[in-house]
């Protein structure tokens, strides 16, 4: 049995018959065999979105024909797609502010190989010595401090950072700066952050003593594609964890920690999977 | 062995040293055992909480003798403060408009003994044929259709069942009327809705309908004290369930029928066991 | 616009390249509209299984033309397959003892419409009257009480009642007697228990005592298909609800009772929507 | 306002009237304010659960004058009880294989004072390159590796460790040896283990894979004290986990990872506040 190496493709384009004959057979005639597929038909928009896992075999040339297959697919049915091989890891930038416990999880995450992320960069507007105890390896360290006045330098400087590493992906891992909008337009579709809240409930600062004054009986975090539209961005995932009237905005905080850093690795790992795709003010997550 | 008899006293006073030692001791005192004691001290409003319940000698005249003894207690402490028979189920009125899941579940746990309410009347806003297929058995029906005109009219029947029933607590199991100020007032503490959202999530109309728009990975259901400000009455319990894009509207009412009558049961359990004490916003419950 | 219906065609065969685009081609040629599909490729035992909504056009003999087509793929991937009008709703018996709770919630969520079974007898091992202010309708019920020498003569009524209906589903809705295993045996893939507990834990009687025994911190309910290995049976939905040191088996007694009609009411609905494919001992669910 | 320091008081003893009137008039009487209090009144074995947290005013000779005041109470209710000073750290023994993810979250928890112990020592039967890319900082690391041969050899050298340090508590994180019985005696009511199952489901080795093979709907992870029977220690905390039929053994073992750490942290956490008594085979866990 030759060798096979597996792809994952997604795609999205307006709805109508025939397009999974289409699809399967175009990955047929190559040779493809699909192991995995998740659609999704959204009535609302009449948008049709897809992604297949699929083993190909290798092949000088296979991909490259893949492509051009799936090209011409893509032009009947005017669609959007990405093609991937699963192996690759994501290059990825991770953002954050004085709180690490998110970096902390994913780095941890990445190292075990639970993650398919290589990280390119580690931007902090605090100073290294904030992370002490925190074995970087050899992921370069950015320490950009930022105030009101500097912050289009900072952000030229992070979007210098952005572009020669190639990032793929911008993780705000409890990054406490609200980006400028044309920082966010470059990054549109590539940029997750972890907010502390169950939004749309308890927006903007302090979520937790919001929650804490408000007398909710949940809290919870979200992971959302950052857009202009500050806390309004496409959700990813959300979770939530019970408390009770004797948890005190310390508590909330400690509990927080818990769901923010298991609900911002998923948001990252459904990422690097191909999983998500953004549909308009929401996302489509195909989670398995 | 002497019979004994259950009793629930619940407290609220400033906090200051002493209460405890004062309160257990008076239990003492009068020959009772306490089986289960929970407090809480806010140290926000330097209130102090507690609930106990305990186990008395059935005597003649024990009761008001213990009733003399917490009141003078009560009054050293200035105490807010409760004392029921355990077994006493709860005079209960429920209302409703179309959708009778909740109606039905609460009926239900009532009538395998699982809830200690004893439900006194039932008022809607539709004819009783809407709710064809329910047995109510012996429980008064009312049906009190309302207009904005109609209103005050409407109102006043509603109090006036409230009252000649002596009812200690009024349950809106997806009654769908908003209630006037000064109905409100007069059930302050004692009125309990379930909202379909997970508050602050989704004030107001149809809030599946903006969690479906908002694209959220979690709905839930709020049960709380009705209050003048709509959707803004201290929260007694929240519940949530997962969702995904591929949920539809429909979907989201389906799941939240699910979740509504089991946060409104829970509320309706907490407070008939006196379990739930109002403090300003907020609500301490003590859910074992 | 022509008119359509909705139907939902079930899939399993040994995996190999082709089943997806041979069956989106196969629907495609029939002028049908696939919205919904799901597959699953089980890498232990090399089967591939899938489940596939779409929309046919309503005209004379399109479904017989379809099933034709189907066969014929069916024939070259040796498959095993169904068909079914998402509308018809599916032939249930329910069969219950003592305690009615799941059975009450089944159908509350099928006169409500939630649910898409037809309940065409409800057989019990206790009499009629024991069900007290629950309203059947005009579903048949059938007292069959039971004892170890009358079970032959009870199954084979319990036989006859699903055969003359048609039931294609049978609920045990907490119906507390083992079936012999050749009345199993003709009920095999089509017999879903609940059990109440979260299985393997706590096989057997009693499993709310052996919980508290135990001191586990959490219970739950376990959905299965029944088989002639008590207990043993494919799972198809399983549940938990936190516990306390501080519950009493009574306390379990209740939470489960939330816990048991939901999670067999999750079943019974994958089952209706053609969710639940057998594996062996484990179920494909696909569960949206 | 003079200083105070915060105490955990526990105490456990049979039941009978007159404990909380006595304790409170102990306390009261040494100035002490109590700010929590949980009880629980364990009907089957007619025992007797509290705990308590109170202020003392910080005087020379305050805490000894206690002692001896919470002595004489205790000697009057045949008590066994706990003492602590609340900001005390518990001084912890960690032990690990070669999976080290709780052990990498104990450290960060530890580290950011989420979790108030003292790691005195790590042992692990794995070489310290096993953990590179974890900083031990000033923890002592005890490499013991063990064969069947080498057992109490190794096990001698691990309760040199515990006895040497002083050690108040062990965790196993992860660590995937039997220890043999006489150290189990010796370490009996303070050795904390986690379990990657639901138990009691899943005994002994391989669990996810035993999961996987039952086709459970849910996954989950045990802390538990260690004891003779193996994996059948009082368990103090548990959680699960939703999986499905697309999950391969290796996605419950990366699910499982969030379990394990969560869970085992909050049995930790429970220890180190004096929250878990022991009672038999089961704990009260007094949660907050």
């Amino acid at each position: 049995m030759s060798a096979m190496s597996v792809h994952i493709l997604t795609l999205r384009c307006m709805n109508r018959p025939g397009i999974v004959a289409a699809l399967s057979t175009t990955l047929f005639g190559a040779g493809c065999d699909i192991t995995e597929a998740q659609q999704f038909d959204a009535w609302e928009s009449r948008s049709f979105f897809m992604r297949v896992v699929f083993r190909m075999p290798v092949r000088d040339g296979a991909e490259a024909a893949l492509r051009d297959a799936v090209a011409v697919m893509a032009r009947e049915f005017d669609m959007d797609w990405t093609l991937r091989a699963r192996t690759r890891p994501t290059r990825t930038v991770l953002m954050v502010s004085r709180f690490d416990h998110c970096l902390v999880d994913l780095l941890y995450r990445w190292r075990i190989s639970e993650l398919a992320i290589d990280p390119v960069a580690i931007i902090a507007n605090h100073p290294r010595e904030t992370y002490a105890g925190i074995d970087f390896g050899d992921i370069p360290f950015h320490y950009l401090p930022v105030t009101a006045a500097t912050r289009p330098v900072q952000e030229a400087r992070i979007w210098d950072i952005v572009s020669t590493t190639g990032a793929e992906l911008v993780v705000l891992a409890r990054y406490m700066q609200v980006l400028s909008d044309s920082l966010v337009a470059r990054l549109v579709g590539r940029c997750i952050n972890i907010h502390h809240s169950f939004l749309p409930g308890f927006k903007g600062a302090r979520p937790y003593h919001q929650a804490f004054a408000r007398g909710v009986k949940l809290i919870g975090a979200t992971a959302h594609f950052v857009t202009g539209d500050l806390d309004e961005g496409p959700i990813i995932e959300q979770d939530v964890e019970r408390i009770s009237h004797a948890d005190s905005p310390d508590d909330l905080v400690r509990k927080g920690r818990d769901i923010e850093r298991r609900v911002l690795a998923r948001a990252v790992r459904y990422f690097t999977e191909c999983r998500v795709i953004p549909d308009g003010r929401k996302t489509i997550v195909f989670s398995a």
